[in-house]
């Protein structure tokens, strides 16, 4: 039975949101332990709801090569800590300053500041214990290359490299390649690790790999050009979050650089550019393709 | 030729705190691109001084195995990225709000909020790169068991854990066992991990292994004694941080719990015991049976 039993998008993302959402609430911790405040602030800022948009990389990724449902799960699980605590660290005062994530309060706002900065490091934490730990696959060697690929994906020439980037580059007038470079950090480097899991999991080829990568790479770019679209856009209802941020801020985004002609033609043509990636895995790569698609054209 | 070539305890240290500083000064990421500010603090906040008794542990207690050089000091220098990167976010204003860190400002006051905390989340994530990484040793099992030990070290029920902890038991009276239970998640998590990283990179037996967790345990403890020893007596000169601050905190410590003269007799009676458990190694372990007595008798 392959990972994701269904060949409609919306229905795809629902299951996966679903089931990994139970392997996350497995993998937290919970306990009336003294520290139990930072369980709940864990709990809080992954749990109950979200696209997991991450997971389903992770997931459909997996179902290209037969990947085991548990493998793929505690993976996806293990980006969508790492996804978690990102949001938290940057909703944080000092950060971007958001009190509402996801239409609800922010960690910070729910609990304290010091409780969201400590439940930031313990997911981040956390999400290298599970790919460490063998139910995630048998072979050590695949286990270390998913540790050191999401390492990678974090740390100073990643996720957090992007962030300060993004910090730095408030009121300055960026270039096109430069808000590129800068995306490719701040949210491609998370993505494209999600999109190689499935390939890392199953030992792929290093053709089946590449693919994944070159595909994670155009679906990353369309995704931060559509939340540029969105943010410029959308009203707080519709996105879950404070609207028109970059505007106020004078960040430079793909839309105050495209125009939001050019910037909508943009993603759409990243969009189909990203399944093409995927032709050696035929009719199997379907969900990816569409995935791509979804990213384009979602309202939030 | 022996990791660490001195019997002398302070040599030792300072020889230690020499090559491990060189080792986490290659593996800092550093470079004019526009995250440079992130590069900079997080050098700021590992480089340049401190005792290094973490990785001092991970020296010493792979010397007692014949571990390689290059091996015990990348795992040293994981380890003070990981005692950093907690040390900036401890700092900040919303946990400890300290001015001031080995004589220095702190990050935050260095540099800004923004770049503290995300110098600490890219020090989390370096850590694990580091640990990862085929040079740390050949056998990914070997590099994913440094891994899964740090992650539990550091997340819900280590480290972090603690941190939680300590906050919620401001103004609570703990008992001695409460107390003693904080203390081991908050600094001897990592310590037990940087004592127990030679035995992990040599593959050596389950009772080598237990002896050293043994040692780690007696020592955390003794230092944390000695910590709250110093706060009470020490100068802000002599100790590099903000005095006092517990006890204007109100925070339950083994000196308000036990009284000054009989939390420096604990301390050095578990000083003595921490050595005992290492019988086994003989004449090997002399360096690690300085290290204990040196924990309880420093000044700072």
């Amino acid at each position: 039975m392959p990972l994701i039993d269904t060949p409609d998008i919306q229905s795809a993302l629902d299951f996966t949101a679903l089931t990994v959402e139970r392997t996350m609430d497995r993998l937290l911790p919970r306990g009336d332990d003294p520290e139990a405040k930072l369980f709940e602030a864990m709990r809080y800022s992954t749990l109950g709801g979200g696209r997991r948009l991450r997971a389903f990389f992770v997931m459909a990724s997996a179902t290209l090569f037969g990947v085991s449902a548990q493998a793929a799960q505690r993976v996806a699980a293990a980006v969508e800590f790492v996804h978690a605590y990102s949001l938290i660290h940057d909703d944080l005062p000092a950060m971007d300053n958001d009190d509402i994530r996801r239409g609800q309060p922010s960690c910070h706002k729910r609990f304290d500041e010091a409780t969201a900065i400590l439940a930031g490091d313990a997911l981040q934490a956390l999400a290298f214990e599970v790919l460490a730990h063998e139910d995630t696959h048998g072979d050590p060697a695949v286990r270390i290359q998913l540790v050191a690929g999401l390492a990678q994906a974090i740390g100073p020439h990643g996720m957090v490299a992007g962030q300060v980037a993004d910090i730095e580059a408030a009121g300055k007038n960026l270039s096109m390649g430069q808000v590129t470079r800068l995306q490719r950090l701040k949210t491609g480097a998370l993505i494209s690790f999600a999109c190689s899991a499935g390939a890392t999991l199953a030992k792929a080829s290093e053709p089946a790999r590449h693919a994944l990568v070159a595909y994670a790479h155009d679906v990353g770019l369309a995704f931060q050009i559509t939340d540029d679209l969105l943010d410029v856009g959308g009203t707080c209802e519709e996105t879950g979050k404070t609207s028109g941020k970059d505007v106020i801020t004078g960040k430079a985004t793909f839309v105050s650089l495209l125009g939001l002609e050019r910037a909508r033609d943009q993603a759409s043509l990243l969009a189909d550019q990203a399944g093409r990636h995927l032709d050696m895995f035929g009719d199997k790569a379907e969900l990816l393709i569409q995935a791509a698609r979804y990213v384009v054209e979602r309202r939030r």
